[in-house]
């Protein structure tokens, strides 16, 4: 099942630079796994801006849901959830 | 170069419904044209609206403007464009 | 797998009376075979307002898309679509 | 008297995590006794948000009033109250 | 029960004047009625703007809803509805 | 001359809880003292929100500007307001 | 009393020329007549748009709903209201 | 004197197509004759809306509203204007 | 040339009260002596808001800019600018 | 390929004033260079606003995307990206 989500971050500005280093690592690890596991279909960048727009294809809004409060970043992201269908003119 | 686009289609409720079938029906052979040429990449209905998401990888700017002013339904289209760029988390 | 919709109505001033008394008798006929069969789970009016918040139960995000795109008054509808999870501190 | 009421929290970054952990342990409690009683109808969480819509069951306005007020993580939330009404065409 | 309603009022701009000067004496005499019972408390005029703020007195969520569906000019209406409670510091 | 006002408070996190008691009961005394004048006419709680609608019947704009101004609670408040009417549908 | 008012006019597309050259007509007697009296202190066109930026000063609300309703092109108009006081660093 | 200004056109869908033609024509050659004196500096589509973006280098906010209002589908037309000022890093 | 400019001015809460006194005395005294010279033609308090609608007599955006960037309080404020033109119903 | 990116600022009220001066000199380098390459082809500020309208001329939405997250104000900034075409009025 499809998922389009758009996530956008704005970290405190007195946030410790050790601190972020840690959780935008721990972000793209985590973001990396759900790749390679196919659950996080897509991820890509917004031009210019701290935000991407993700495919998720997960097997319903119990595991999305657990996989966005899971995101390190979680607390700073400023989310929106589309869910998607076939579209009738779709050729694949 | 990928865009995410947002179209979402309004038609006014006086059109004449073969006028409406037959711009619908355009529509759709010109949106799987495109997909089987490579350009219009995903195409997604956005549940529960006359909207869609979809992904175009395009040449550039004035190409991607020349496919959506051709669009059939483009007179009565409310649509947003959002630039991509490779995400540095992305594993693909 | 539950979703929060809110559908907003929206007639043309200029719809025939007799074309509104019967989309309008063909929606309710159709909200209510769809509670029967249990995947329109809550059906509440919005106080003052052409306007109702619904619960869905559905298999997913087709089957939704399915049934809102089948409501004789989708037309006519604004919509917006909140995929729902279990919350921690529910108890059933 | 049903009202959808819809929560979204927002801790301030720099709050203490002992403080945290207590606020929403209290939280919690907090909305399951009022389950219990069975004035807080429904809890669900909105996918991918520090959100969640409810359904309230309470005697009218200023019992709900006190309801959410007395919520411990009222002073770090958004609250927006929707009365409900009977639909007509709701078969239950 | 208090609730504060603003009331917005949008005309067709080809609504045959005889019509209209119909539905407007009709919401008068609508609006008086429910004054002289004492359910429509508050009845002003928003200044500059073919919309009112009032405030009802009324037995609950269905009542309110049921006089709001009521009004002759509630389709050409935009309706919001603020529950209202005792203010701790109202002297009265 | 009749003004409807829409306060709205949010205070600082961080605020000594002294400094909030302090500023709340001068708040409470001040909203007392213009109700039995006269000139602070209704106070009614929003439900569910720190937010209050108010109605003012005052000399005119200078007098209302200096009564909000004169709010201990001003500078953590966003405050709205709405010039009002004799209505002509006013039974009153 | 002083109040600035924003007015946007939106003229149907359909409105026949004739109308349309009369209601214009009006409105500029009326805007012309009511500055020769002194309530409409200042009346500025916003550059690129068929709005205009008023400040009028009338004895109070009443009137200035008067002088509003009374705007030949009150049916195609969108108005905001600002209720202005004397400003501490005012030199006049 | 620099301005930017926002044009998004929305022709109403029963528009003459003969009519259309003939005023996006006008349009055209209008854009043209003033690009030509060099007030209307730049004049850019933006991708896959019905919209431009152009800068404006004028004598002043007068002509600027003149040349705005003189545009053929000004009728038909959403305009945004935004005054620019030379940016302190600028080069040029 | 005409500006009107609305500045809404949001201090930090954490702001020391001698700094703040400081430059609230600096802004009304370049308030002042811009009133005195000409160029700050209008200064009005928007009733029960920290917020000013000001109109600015200028020589063109580069003044108005220079003008604006100046003011103690621009770090704290939110500032909006909309050009003005002669309207063609104006009598001075 | 032409971009149009409205790039706004808003510094933390606590940003210590070597570490801004710093900064903003820095974004003035790195502003002026890419001036010079020819990559920033524009750069105006909008009057009264800690904001700027540039138009930018790039490879792609990869290049883009790199020189916005390079600016050195980026953390502090809100960023919105219109990409360009060709418009078929224009007579460059």
């Amino acid at each position: 099942m499809l998922f389009a989500v758009r996530m956008t971050v704005a970290l405190p500005s007195d946030l410790d630079p050790e601190a972020k280093a840690s959780v935008v690592a721990a972000e793209r690890e985590y973001a990396q796994r759900l790749q390679h596991t196919g659950e996080w279909l897509h991820l890509w960048r917004c031009v210019g801006q701290y935000s991407n727009l993700s495919i998720f294809d997960v097997s319903g809004n119990d595991r999305l849901n657990e996989i966005l409060w899971g995101l390190p970043l979680f607390p700073y992201m400023d989310i929106t959830v589309t869910p998607l269908a076939r579209h009738p003119s779709a050729v694949r």
